[in-house]
């Protein structure tokens, strides 16, 4: 199934968001805005906004509310990615230049920072107090969530628990985000919106494994991003950990991670190669699926106690699609 | 007059802020809580918490409104000073070592982050959808009079126009919303909120122009950071501007300016040293205290239609300290 067919029952309305989102811009100043038209027209899935709004519509389907939710959430995750970027001087995303190659560093962490004032501003205009409350904790959460990963860096001595935890905090957070926000602002009752939250969180967990084992088979091409980008920052993931727990001799990952700091480009893309090719010859991305797989079935489960119809059949949809993606 | 005299009237609820900053955590990370510590403890002024606490106790002095306004405020101020040392990669502030030489730039940016969504929290405290509002735009405000000073950094055709547009954005909006946000969650009648906003903005004003002289006319171990920190950052500021306009020929900020990317660390240390020296022979330090003065005394007489007694005098003792402070 495609996304545009999971979006169908608020496509229009994702349209909304898409104008709010282009009605960004600061207050005279045009670099500025040249940098947030050009961060906003990048063209992502859209996922976050469509969660808030298919989990509105299934209650009272209040645009006033659920529209600047949508674009509050989709602001916040562009900044993050802008700071991230930065951080992690990555010239590529979305087979398009970084801001952060484009204009530089400073102006990277300036425009993050401007798009998240944006963002609460949006979050504020949904005039409910705790939806705006939801919005600055996740913000919290998912700094936090990138702290312990930057802190965790080449670090070998980390448990899945950690890896768990980690992407809970920095990719699961804004989905549970999304999905709560929409139930809250919707009008949910508490059991059904803590329900739409407990979806999104395991749909982002899922989405977060999937992501992370595409950083090791997918090619750069279809990711719109650079392939092993994550044993380069040394951060650890499911495949990674993998190849540590069944290769412990002669270990690819090992060698990279004890000895970063004194490697040339070359070595590091060489593990990073010998990394891939234990995962192509391995049963370690059918096993990273399976675990994504478990974490998309609990968020399918958590749907049982909504509504019945169209729109608890496109979230169950997008379980199977945030598996099957390839980019 | 002593700030200790100035804060009189507000001195234990000052208190109360700071047991709110200190306050701030994480949700679980070690590392995350000791930077926050670490960049709390930096022993600022606490100029804009002081101001609106001043500003509510006007009126009605409710501080579950005021306290978490005033925290609000000093976490994203500290929050900006952490990305602007990362981006201008500064080791000292306030005579200690700054997060980004501590930590280095990833968990500056991550920590500012973090931050301003704590801010964001605390401003949502206040249960005043109008504060949020004033929060969000504000720092919207700030991060756009900082994408302009990076993009103007090392140009040379500047007015003096802009400079106040450029300070008016990232110093003295963050000043009026501190007085503004105070008449507010007092409930001051609107065209009193407004004299303190007026009053907070040209306070500001008064305030920069006054960082900007110290930046040439005072001592490292005075000002608790580096001399001269403009200049290398490229930022033009009204002592500099006066250099160019009286000194056309043989400039020492021209020549910075002009060959900035060619030059060594003691060409340019060169550079600023004579533009001190400048300073030093010149009336230029006088004429720009003059311009400060003047916004002083637009500060002042905003406070003409405020209530009058101890809180008002404390304002308008602040407009005199302001000018006369040396760090």
């Amino acid at each position: 199934m495609s996304l545009r067919s999971i979006y169908q029952a608020v496509e229009a309305d994702l349209g909304g968001v898409e104008e709010l989102l282009l009605s960004v811009r600061s207050e005279g100043s045009a670099w500025l805005d040249e940098m947030v038209a050009y961060s906003l027209q990048s063209g992502g899935k859209r996922i976050r906004p469509a969660l808030t709004l298919l989990a509105g519509k299934f209650y009272q389907y209040r645009l006033e509310g659920l529209l600047p939710m949508a674009a509050a959430i989709e602001l916040m995750h562009t900044a993050t990615l802008i700071h991230d970027d930065a951080i992690d001087k990555s010239a590529v995303r979305r087979a398009k230049s970084t801001v952060y190659c484009v204009w530089g560093e400073a102006k990277a962490i300036l425009l993050g920072d401007f798009l998240f004032a944006r963002a609460g501003g949006m979050a504020t205009d949904t005039r409910s107090l705790a939806a705006v409350r939801l919005f600055t904790e996740t913000l919290a959460t998912i700094s936090t969530g990138e702290v312990n990963q930057s802190f965790s860096a080449f670090n070998l001595e980390q448990t899945r628990t950690q890896y768990i935890e980690r992407i809970a905090r920095k990719t699961a957070s804004l989905f549970a985000l999304s999905t709560e926000s929409g139930g809250l602002l919707g009008g949910a009752p508490p059991a059904q919106t803590r329900a739409l939250r407990d979806y999104g969180y395991n749909l982002g967990i899922a989405f977060q494994i999937t992501d992370d084992i595409l950083d090791f088979t997918s090619n750069e091409r279809q990711l719109g991003k650079p392939i092993g980008s994550d044993l380069m920052q040394g951060t650890l993931t499911l495949p990674s950990m993998m190849i540590l727990e069944r290769y412990p001799e002669d270990n690819p990952i090992k060698r990279l991670f004890e000895n970063h700091a004194h490697l040339s480009e070359l070595e590091v893309q060489s593990y990073v190669k010998q990394a891939r090719e234990i995962i192509n010859r391995s049963q370690i991305a059918r096993d990273c699926r399976k675990a994504a797989s478990e974490y998309s079935r609990n968020a399918c489960n958590c749907l049982k106690t909504l509504p019945p119809g169209a729109i608890r059949g496109a979230l169950e949809e997008l379980c199977s699609f945030i598996l099957a993606r390839r980019k």
